[in-house]
């Protein structure tokens, strides 16, 4: 069974599809590489491309999107809403099938060394593949944003894993790394006061004492006049989707608020549905290899 | 995206691997089709192979291995303890994925058409592909077996669908049809009274005027000390899984039983699990599509 692993490149274009198009070419008719999503943000002038596909070739067809968007994209006119510090701005390697953590931390090491040394581009390494604690969180790496980010490489603490000590005059710095893929899951309450949700989410996610891979805020739905817990899972497999789910129910309790629902926004892996299911009927020894169309894939 | 079928041959050979081996060959190295499974089964001197494939490509590989079977198997020395019919007993064709229950139909039929004017053997259609309602159960059919079939095609409310009013000298009668894939489903009680599992399953099963797409079964577990209502979930589409879990937790409750845990034996389909987990955790339009190895799939 060949390994999988999905990848999720941040450009700094959100708005000229020509140019999003040519970056996003790289992953088209490719061998051993799907692309999966595009997502373009004008205000943000950001866009997210999802791909999934083998090592070797997911590699070079990143390192090529790379090249492309270095050419295309000056941020010295860059201007949009999200935070950012290159026009790649943030490559997450993602182990989805057959592939294990150290799989996608090596690809990213490799794609770190290529990206610098074929186009100059300083990189950090960030997430799991980070090469000091205080690297790990991206949001640390790229405060100051492209804007700072030539004194800051200038700083010993602040040294890219490969560079000389510049940015790339036109495409900044790039972090590339490895994590386990993001699960967007949210629980609705049947109440429309904020201050619950938050509170709520305040006590199951990581920071507020609760569970180790949850991130989570209140979040209201107008229309709908409820409101609902927002959370990012950053490793389903640790912290499972029902666990977080029924802890949401119990301290809602504490509010005589019920949970009406939940939704996942966007993919998620079929481990995280498997996990439910398995674990709501007590199902025995079930293995996703049991799953029909994951036999398929094989 | 292109349709997915799936094929579970029975062939009337369990015990000689080579016989075995060649009639499977058409299903390997075959472009548009996947050998997922072979069963074989000494006692009941039966194979059962799971494959899937587009339909064009499956068909014919499963016309190419049914002609090796009438060419291998002579049913007129044939002893093993499943009933049987013919060399071939029974092909149901199966929808997978972007495929309907129409799809399997008609490439049930083809195939019928096709198995008939190439080997000369009788076909019965069966399940949703059946000519009249008595045929839609396959024990129906193949009641009489081998040895009594050439009688029994002779009558008029049993000439086969394809046929000339006798059966193949060596290789019987077939039935060929379509069905939704078959969820194999057990849930486990804490107690070892076998009457209590059956007690139960007569309830939630659709002949005790339970579920509809429920076949249920009393089992003891002997090693384990208890039972299990052993159950056939015969359309997950219509009658979910997580239903039949809940009835059986409900009925068991009559008898201070508990339910200890559960199991899917073999392949179940992506979407019976999905739908479970989005029943549990009350997931607002959720689909399959949402699942990461689904969207690498199409």
């Amino acid at each position: 069974m060949n390994k999988i692993i999905e990848c999720v490149p941040n450009f700094s274009e959100g708005r000229d599809t020509e140019k999003i198009e040519e970056i996003a070419s790289s992953f088209r008719n490719c061998r051993g590489v799907k692309l999966l999503d595009i997502q373009k943000d004008g205000d943000h002038n950001r866009s997210v491309i999802t791909v999934v596909g083998e090592p070797g070739p997911l590699m070079e067809a990143v390192i090529a999107a790379i090249g492309t968007a270095v050419k295309l994209i000056d941020m010295n006119t860059h201007k949009g809403q999200h935070p950012r510090m290159g026009a790649v701005d943030v490559i997450p390697f993602i182990p989805i099938r057959n592939a294990t953590m150290e799989d996608a931390i090596e690809l990213s090491k490799e794609t770190a060394k290529m990206v610098w040394e074929t186009y100059r581009l300083p990189v950090f390494l960030y997430e799991a593949s980070a090469s000091r604690p205080e690297r790990k969180d991206l949001a640390n790496i790229r405060k100051g944003q492209f804007e700072g980010m030539a004194d800051k490489v200038k700083t010993p603490e602040w040294k890219p894993d490969f560079g000389d000590g510049g940015i790339h005059p036109t495409a900044g710095v790039v972090a590339i790394g490895a994590r386990m893929p993001l699960v967007a899951f949210n629980v609705n309450l049947d109440t429309d006061n904020i201050e619950i949700a938050n509170a709520i989410a305040k006590k199951v996610r990581y920071i507020g004492g609760g569970l180790r891979y949850c991130k989570a805020m209140g979040v209201e739905l107008k229309e709908r006049r409820i409101t609902q817990v927002s959370m990012n899972m950053t490793n389903y497999t640790q912290t499972p989707l029902y666990q977080v789910f029924e802890l949401v129910r119990i301290e809602a309790k504490r509010y005589g608020v019920n949970v009406v629902g939940s939704e996942i926004v966007g993919l998620v892996p079929m481990g995280a549905i498997v996990d439910t299911a398995a674990y709501y009927m007590g199902l025995e020894n079930f293995s996703t290899e049991q799953v029909l169309e994951a036999r398929i894939m094989e």
